[in-house]
């Protein structure tokens, strides 16, 4: 059995566990102990037009903002930004649907079909289906897609819900209605080693899962092509006029002090990050490979270019299996913890996607819970 | 010739005056009066959740957003908020999109119509049309629509563009399937008198034009049914995982200290509105009057509940029109003023929408060449 360092929280002993949306909030505590340097103030007359720069192409983007991306951009070296628009969004939610929008408008025909490879975030198929609209249609798994026509595949990588490192899969080189969106929400140190400068022609990234900040919404997308980009912000502008400035101006600040503490041997947030990702990461395998009946994938090492040595992949979700015939996201509810199904993910029954970002009080009674369950499984077969 | 009480700020003398979106700069003033009580501080490790309230139907709504939203209400009278849910927006314009997609999602045959009275808010139709859903169809101008299914009525009161006072106009009293969504982005006390508490199905409200926040991109509604707001709150969710919470705090707050500016005799924001929309429109109307070319709707006075007296009507947007006939909007244009056009309103090119919230310079400018065009106009005919 493993040992929890932590001792469960005894107010959880009996709650419920929602590891289902990945809710960043293992990070509150490096912020804490930060202290005020992230600290933003506010006046009551701040920040009050629609416009934050009329000379850009996305005229809603806090220039300060665009600084902070680019910055860190640099400094991970994880993505190209030169010669790239920089467009905001409400998430990168808003900005995939954005992205999704403004590609099949430019498309010959319509509807566009638009796929990912399986398992997938399931949220695509939300995002790609609820407004029922007649410009695109969502197509399912990129795996053995055929059909004729303009189409866009998303491409997450590392990817959301198994981690792994992912390309396109439908591959029509000479096809000029062959369009790809690269998620790179989880392409940070923290998670995976950081092995080239991404270069691709739309980018999606969000704070969320850099620093933890979800409550704020803030995500960007860095766009080759100026007409792409025109037609995101359009988007953007009839789904919600802008993108809330005060979370812009916080999330310009955190994106600073982050790159700065880049330099910072003890205070490194990727390092930070890292070891936390890690240790969870240790812990459930530990308490898998005990079990008789979960499993977990392996990622390969690979060299990062952010740490400066080979590194392996902790990823912000684990994709957990089991080995028996059963249920798995009804096995864990039966326990009070809620995850994604790995249907809703394109995938099967045996699999379901759990968050690791949760507080660590969340996460360990998760551990334990699963360690019992081996127990229970090991009655009932 | 209208006597301007500011000189004309030189650096406008020639440059673009953008009045075609109701950017509310106009109230900056007040809010660096009212000092550091509306200021907020966030420190690094706050709000980082997707979560606001977990046991509310709309989970991401900031529960002293909520507080403030119906204390608000309250004192002014002007909506009644006892057994309703409040769904948080970007900016009303996602909660109109949302309120659409709930009633069409819950209407038994799809497309579900949507209209509104001419002249109507211009970005209903680009908010109804934009991703080309199949399940509602923008029908156009409500007077004359006589298609029989299930259609929603947008009603917005004061009217956006031509500030009147508005009711339903296609009336189907025993049809389940007639929807209304009520829009009261300006029914607050600076902009027209308070007659009645308003008590519909579906209200929509916007930070921006109350306090001239536009930048924060907050909007809620006050929703009667239980499955319309939860549709809501889907549709929020699938589109952007939320309202940020940063722009949600400042918001609370900064309602907290307007409604606290209501008891007061010297601070009263609403009174402080209330006069700079009178002094502008004395300015307009004044400039209008010595024009042969232009005209102005004129609104009935009416007795207002929040200042206990008669008053009259002082619109956010002029609904400006012309007696020749010429394209107003671009003859605006070749003077560097630009409007919205009539026709994006479904009304015609000898009216225009013209936003009264700009700063004092910059209506003062537009007073000015507005005056000098009547001179342009005489010559030319």
């Amino acid at each position: 059995m493993v040992k929890l360092e932590n001792s469960m929280n005894m107010a959880l002993s009996d709650s419920i566990i929602n590891l289902d949306h990945g809710d960043p909030t293992a990070y509150e505590e490096y912020w804490k102990k930060i202290g005020d340097r992230c600290t933003v103030t506010i006046r009551g007359w701040d920040l009050m037009s629609y416009f934050s720069d009329v000379t850009n192409l996305c005229w809603f983007l806090e220039p300060e903002l665009a600084d902070a991306i680019k910055e860190l951009h640099g400094v991970v070296g994880n993505a190209a930004t030169e010669d790239r628009h920089i467009v905001v969004g409400t998430g990168s939610t808003q900005l995939c649907q954005a992205a999704v929008h403004a590609l099949a408008s430019l498309a010959g025909t319509q509807p566009v079909s638009v796929v990912a490879a399986a398992p997938y975030y399931s949220t695509y198929v939300e995002e790609t289906t609820y407004v029922r609209s007649g410009m695109y249609k969502w197509e399912g798994d990129a795996w053995g897609f055929d059909k004729s026509g303009p189409y866009i595949e998303l491409v997450t990588s590392p990817n959301n819900p198994d981690g792994t490192i992912r390309e396109t899969v439908v591959n029509r080189p000479d096809d000029e209605e062959a369009k790809v969106i690269h998620d790179f929400a989880y392409y940070w140190p923290h998670y995976t080693p950081i092995t080239r400068r991404q270069d691709h022609d739309i980018m999606l990234f969000t704070f969320s899962k850099i620093t933890g900040h979800a409550g704020s919404r803030i995500g960007w997308a860095l766009v080759k092509d100026k007409e792409v980009a025109k037609k995101m912000v359009e988007y953007i502008v009839v789904n919600s006029i802008g993108v809330s400035k005060e979370s812009q101006i916080r999330t310009a600040k955190i994106l600073k002090v982050l790159k700065e503490t880049c330099k910072s041997e003890s205070e490194n947030f990727f390092e930070y990050g890292r070891d936390m990702m890690k240790n969870r990461w240790e812990k459930l395998r530990e308490v898998v490979k005990e079990s008789d009946v979960f499993t977990l994938p392996k990622y390969p090492e690979a060299h990062c270019n952010f740490f400066g040595k080979s590194l392996e992949s902790y990823p912000a979700f684990a994709w957990l299996g089991t080995k028996g015939e059963t249920d798995l996201v009804s096995d864990l509810r039966k326990h009070k913890v809620m995850t994604r199904a790995g249907e809703r993910c394109g995938s099967d029954k045996k699999h379901v996607r759990v968050s690791m970002l949760s507080r660590e009080d969340v996460f360990n009674a998760f551990l334990e819970r699963l360690a019992n369950m081996k127990l229970t499984k090991t009655i009932d077969l």
